[in-house]
């Protein structure tokens, strides 16, 4: 079975899409063919929305769902007129939250991802600065990190770093463990004085062979074997080194940082 | 006028946390501590998450909000043990949308962020890797790019390509415009058979130049006079090359990414 879903919002449609990705994530028989249209603003681009909606609706034969973030009642109509499923995201929770804080929403437009606080912005943007000045073992300066990965090439640091600098501004450094370190089965020595801050990443050996073989083929580098050596190597060194660590095989990016948060209690606002 | 709200998950806790702060920044007037109770996924957690939460109660008198996304009831009444107003943000849909779709919910946690496509996985992550290798004019090679950002030093394209590339796996490159591009009003040559896909970030000088004084404080570069006559030269280069362009000053990264691919016709699904 196929649906149609339209994310309808008068900013980025990023809750609306978020939200609605988790909710139909729930059905397992259905598959959703889904669009965006954000920045849905005036009753003219409403009404462009509710067009295309009717026209998807006549197509298929079948009522398409629409999820929608639209503070404006007026504009929430005009899409409803489509006939679609109108899925209101805040509709829900805003009469018990209005008694329960005893003041009115603001009812006001591009309330969320829109509006930007520039210390939000700064900290996010210093954050991500910090990721790639401290990528790959680059500078090896870890007393401004929030924390550091370490783990073998490709297991997945440099994009966790990318992620949790971008939306929760943490500082977060990757070490790539070498081949020397691998062998000694010892941190280096620059790593020491922060271990505390240290997090490893694992991964299992078939799957980091495979995300090898594609980006060195044929290498040695990519084989089955130097993948199970470099990983055993790195588990019984950040056993010994007392370091905590994740199997990421089967984890999201979004689900590594929470993870890692969770365990050195850093408690940031998502951006 | 403070209140202590709670985002409570079986998983990372990012979807009850994004939509929380998009109804919670509809309340203008009222500050929001937030927490965050990520894999709360036991009868155990969740009795701790209420007695956490019953805690911070009767510290502080107010009876504090949850926003919760637990697929299990079960947890759900045990949280709410805490006498905290409870938002559940699922439920509201749920009903009808099982009706719509004549087929029950899985009810199975950890289905949105915890669950890891490797096809989705492996687009982010190349994505990632092409913005990386691609950032700051590094490789001019752009035959594989979806997109490329130009605009003057610290406008915004670094983290706005990372944030495309991690979270839609959009290629996105950028092209810092230089002193000479800007005396010449031209783009460099090997720019221009990617002129279709060129998109300029501009911003105001007043916000550029405190910007670039955080960063080379005290130099030339960070002058407003400075600051004024790059991004004059870069409008009027970007006009006389047709490409259109956003000021970004008041924009956050979110919406600087939607407002492109709506211009590009870009269609991703977020991951």
């Amino acid at each position: 079975m196929r649906r149609t879903v339209f994310y309808i919002s008068d900013s980025t449609g990023i809750t609306a899409e978020t939200i609605g990705n988790s909710i139909l994530a729930q059905f397992d028989g259905v598959q959703f063919d889904t669009h965006r249209l954000p920045f849905t603003d005036t009753p003219a681009k409403a009404e462009a929305a509710a067009l295309r909606i009717k026209t998807r609706y006549a197509q298929t034969g079948q009522r398409p769902i629409v999820v929608n973030t639209l503070a404006d009642p007026s504009l929430c109509d005009v899409v409803a007129q489509s006939g679609a499923l109108m899925i209101d995201v805040f509709a829900p929770f805003m009469g018990r939250l209005e008694a329960e804080l005893g003041t009115r929403r603001s009812g006001a437009v591009n309330r969320s991802h829109g509006v930007v606080d520039y210390a939000k912005y700064e900290a996010r943007i210093n954050a991500t600065n910090y990721a790639l000045s401290h990528d790959d073992g680059m500078d090896l300066d870890y007393s401004d990190a929030d924390l550091i990965l370490v783990g073998v090439s490709r297991s997945g640091k440099t994009p966790t770093c990318l992620y949790m600098a971008l939306h929760y501004g943490v500082s977060a450094a990757n070490y790539p463990l070498t081949e020397e370190d691998l062998d000694k089965l010892e941190l280096p020595a620059g790593l020491r004085p922060y271990r505390k801050r240290l997090y490893g990443l694992m991964i299992e050996p078939e799957r980091l062979a495979q995300i090898r073989e594609q980006r060195r083929s044929g290498s040695r580098y990519a084989t089955l074997e130097q993948c199970r050596w470099e990983l055993q190597q790195a588990d019984r060194l950040l056993r010994k080194a007392g370091i905590p660590s994740l199997n990421t095989t089967h984890v999201s990016i979004e689900e590594i940082a929470s993870k890692i948060f969770d365990r050195f209690g850093i408690e940031r606002t998502m951006f």
